[in-house]
């Protein structure tokens, strides 16, 4: 018997996330059935996509997210004792997974058999993680960079944008990002960003895109949506793509669905592909991005940097600072 | 020497089109010099592009748009007296065009030398030319409509829409289109279509989606733009693909980007794909979608219907009537 905490989604959120939504539930693991594992999280995920899919949830479920953790306990032969699992079991410090008759859409995952012992394992929530293969899969696939392109990123000192960045350097291209601190531009310029701005103190979006990128964006990677993407669409190139990975900048909207202006002549007349993703539509792809991501920060070539909050406790503290956009880097909880 | 007229784009519009935007002038031609050819009017063609694309030229020009036309004078070998042409040299009932030193933007076609006799040259402007290949392309290309699909498009009754419908059904899809008539609804579903509404009348565009399109949107074909589309976004599936032709709703407002409802929320939860384009950027592949357009018609598997007014003096009038729909299938002026 162990105790258990996680965090519950206790109310909906109205505006940014407040402590009184979650609501900390301490339980004794059942004892495990066959086929059973029993994971002690070693570090939680924060990220900006759970302020968005809470609001087709119901509350009273664990809060939702991605841990990784080390089987402690175990009633399945391919989950021994001490194996490192990813899963998405959401906010909590322990948790009675059924390994063998894995959820599809939910499965746990071993760490890569060749991750090397000197990576700090909570790498497997960021660059090497669902945030890595964002930005891999992301950049990639939709925006298709050439060299010699623009590769536009906004909340490019976060999680994802950071390696959007990287990824698009090592293709060839000219990296752009805007950030919300001058402490986080100067951070993209030393990891190899071409230009970077601070969108909070620049006099305009407008002109800052202008300087930043005075040829044009070919791919613009959006993780801030609304206002800040209209802005966009109008410095980019003939034939741009767009993929829209989050749009931060709406989430604590009554509707995120409000009015802003029309992007829909400007895809037209400039012909733009703008596509909207979720990274799981590749997960068949992920040991491959995964592998490649590993190889590149061996290599030197992706740096990594992290926003660890201590303590399990913190959770909605690290959450609600994410948001805000507190955290340079990948912002996980150390459980 | 031969009398010539055309009509000036004199004024920028101010909301929809009035008579007194275009002025009728009436010139001699020009003895023809080497390389040159004349060029009379057949056909005129009138589509809403030209509302949108007047914005970004200067007044005093030739109102632009394509004609179809035959040479009556030549001083090019290639084009003998007698050819069929296609053209974008605006609105005019004679051309001297310089056939020898062509402008590779904006080139002198002859009629496919297999073209039926049997078929109206008009066509030529319409499934058979830059109509015909908007549809074509634009349906095949962008929304990769796979059978068994839902593929719906708005203008549905206007030149490219029923031919959007038409290849659909071709493709094995579920062909579901909006009109603005009774009328026109009545005849998208004699040419095929297996659903349509009349936007106008129904109670509201969410129901009438809903009832036509049970199983969702797969392939969106959107020729209206702003609300219309921000409202067929949301009844479109997973990874569907919305490619936006036109935008006529927004064509007379002072500012055609205008606030409305921030589509990047549905493209992101739905993982769209949406991508606006300009038909000219498969010109290369023209022949090849022009030769499958004329055997689809001559194996009955593409209907045609044209609004036809006659007399080169009612362009302004067929041109502001087709903005408002008074057209079923692709308006042309017979000169």
């Amino acid at each position: 018997m162990v105790k258990s905490k996680r965090f519950v989604f206790a109310r909906q959120f109205d505006g940014p996330p407040k402590e009184s939504d979650f609501e900390l539930v301490e339980e004794e693991t059942p004892e495990l059935k066959d086929g059973e594992i029993l994971v002690e999280s070693l570090f939680n995920s924060v990220d900006p996509y759970m302020r968005l899919y809470t609001r087709s949830l119901s509350t009273g479920i664990t809060m939702i997210g991605e841990g990784c953790g080390r089987v402690i306990e175990s009633k399945y032969s391919d989950f021994p004792v001490g194996t490192v699992v990813m899963h998405r079991y959401g906010w909590c410090t322990h948790a009675v997974l059924n390994a063998k008759e894995q959820d599809p859409q939910s499965p746990i995952r071993k760490a890569p058999a060749d991750y090397p012992k000197d990576l700090p394992l909570s790498l497997l929530l960021g660059a090497v993680g669902m945030p890595g293969m964002t930005a891999y899969f992301g950049l990639l696939k939709l925006c298709d960079p050439k060299e010699g392109e623009t590769v536009f990123v906004n909340g490019a000192a976060g999680a994802v944008g950071n390696l959007v960045g990287q990824i698009a350097k090592i293709k060839g291209c000219k990296a752009v990002g805007a950030a919300g601190s001058d402490a986080k531009v100067a951070w993209l310029k030393e990891i190899g960003f071409d230009a970077a701005f601070n969108y909070k103190t620049v006099s305009s979006l407008d002109a800052a895109l202008k300087e930043a990128a005075p040829n044009g964006i070919d791919c613009y990677f959006d993780n801030v949506g609304a206002d800040f993407t209209s802005t966009v669409l109008n410095h980019m190139n003939q034939f741009g793509r767009v993929a829209i990975c989050g749009s931060i900048s709406t989430y604590n909207d009554k509707d995120p669905a409000g009015r802003g202006p029309y992007p829909f002549v400007t895809i037209l007349s400039k012909q733009l592909t703008v596509t909207g993703f979720i990274v799981l539509r590749w997960f068949p792809e992920w040991p491959q991005g995964m592998a490649q991501m590993v190889q590149w920060i061996k290599e030197g070539k992706i740096k990594h940097r992290e926003h660890v909050t201590e303590g399990f406790e913190n959770m909605p503290k690290a959450f609600m600072g994410m948001l805000v956009g507190e955290n340079t880097g990948k912002a996980v909880v150390k459980v």
